[in-house]
């Protein structure tokens, strides 16, 4: 990869169109390139990296670009790293209205959370007691214990993000993995614990193949 | 609630429209209430655990009907446990082509998960192989201690998930709930994370209310 690249080779590099390259640049999701020429201008490494994360955020995550922009925005404002996380993580999932849960849902994560320094209106709270609600609408009981596996497997994988984000060098850098790890980081932990509810069947009822 | 109800009833319970509990009969994802006069059906508490768990698909899960039906099918068909799972989570995830994998990425994913008995094909190693490849694109280093911390949590996951099933009483519930766990599991997760890193974040750096 050429270090400093005109707007072509930038789509080329990314696989992003012309038009959308444009499209993010007018939007203010891409820094305008450093004009070299009365019409041109070129563009740098950090523009492919916003470039993929744009698509991470929009095309993994799920965001709509306006969505996408809020988050990039707090990327680029210096907030300390927990507010960081907290309009990532806002922007990222939806909103459960809390009127709209039964308090035996809450109580049920709030005991399998119990400890967590979780503000009552945390969203990740809302968002789970909000799963409890539609699992035991959908007939299934949930198991405290089963409850107390997810919650300890969370606070692995916090942990771990949390430490991932303390190796970058600098706050822009540590932003730009909370913003990336938290929509990526998703998607990994669903597909690793589908390769690991196989393996698990297979070790316990065997290969149905075989 | 009534254990014999009438349409409208079940539309009452269950918060589904009329239009939408007929949508549901006639492609085959609702059985047929009982014929109890020429132009009535009554209907019972299995049909509100029906209705539930297709809105978990497609509400929750973000399936199309027919991929809904495709998953009800399956649990209707006395399939090994094994298989059900496999079923429930070919139709829930997006399938990922191997040709669109850098050997890198599975590389490092197999790294992640050695030991575990996953075939090559398995849609979760190959998913989480192209978290990783779009991770780096975003300019994301991944690190071996963080996806070890992964793949131990999704074990975790994995592990309290089958212990789950096993609570069940017979093959039919077994089923529905490796079906609705595949689903809800995920955003169970998801939120559990989000709290997790919420309270951790707060535990090493402070409350930035505060």
């Amino acid at each position: 990869m050429v270090s400093i690249m005109k707007i072509s080779e930038l789509s080329l590099e990314t696989g992003a169109s012309l038009a959308t390259i444009k499209y993010y640049l007018r939007e203010g999701l891409l820094p305008a390139g450093e004009r070299s020429a009365p019409n041109q201008a070129t563009y740098s490494k950090a523009h492919v990296r916003r470039i993929h994360m744009i698509r991470a955020l929009t095309d993994v995550g799920g965001l709509a670009v306006s969505d996408a922009k809020r988050v990039i925005d707090a990327i680029e404002s210096d907030l300390p790293l927990t507010r960081a996380f907290e309009i990532a993580q806002r922007t990222v999932s939806e909103q459960v209205d809390p009127e709209s849960l039964d308090d035996d849902a809450i109580s049920t994560i709030d005991s399998a959370i119990a400890g967590w320094a979780c503000e009552p209106t945390d969203p990740g709270r809302l968002a789970a007691a909000r799963v409890v609600m539609n699992f035991r609408k959908a007939g299934q009981g949930t198991d405290s214990g089963w409850l107390a596996s997810y919650a300890e497997a969370a606070q692995l994988v916090a942990k771990a993000d949390l430490d991932l984000v303390e190796t970058r060098p600098d706050l822009a850098s540590r932003a730009e993995t909370v913003v990336v790890g938290t929509v990526l980081g998703d998607a990994l932990f669903a597909a690793l614990r589908r390769s690991a509810q196989a393996a698990e069947s297979v070790r316990r009822y065997g290969d149905p193949e075989r």
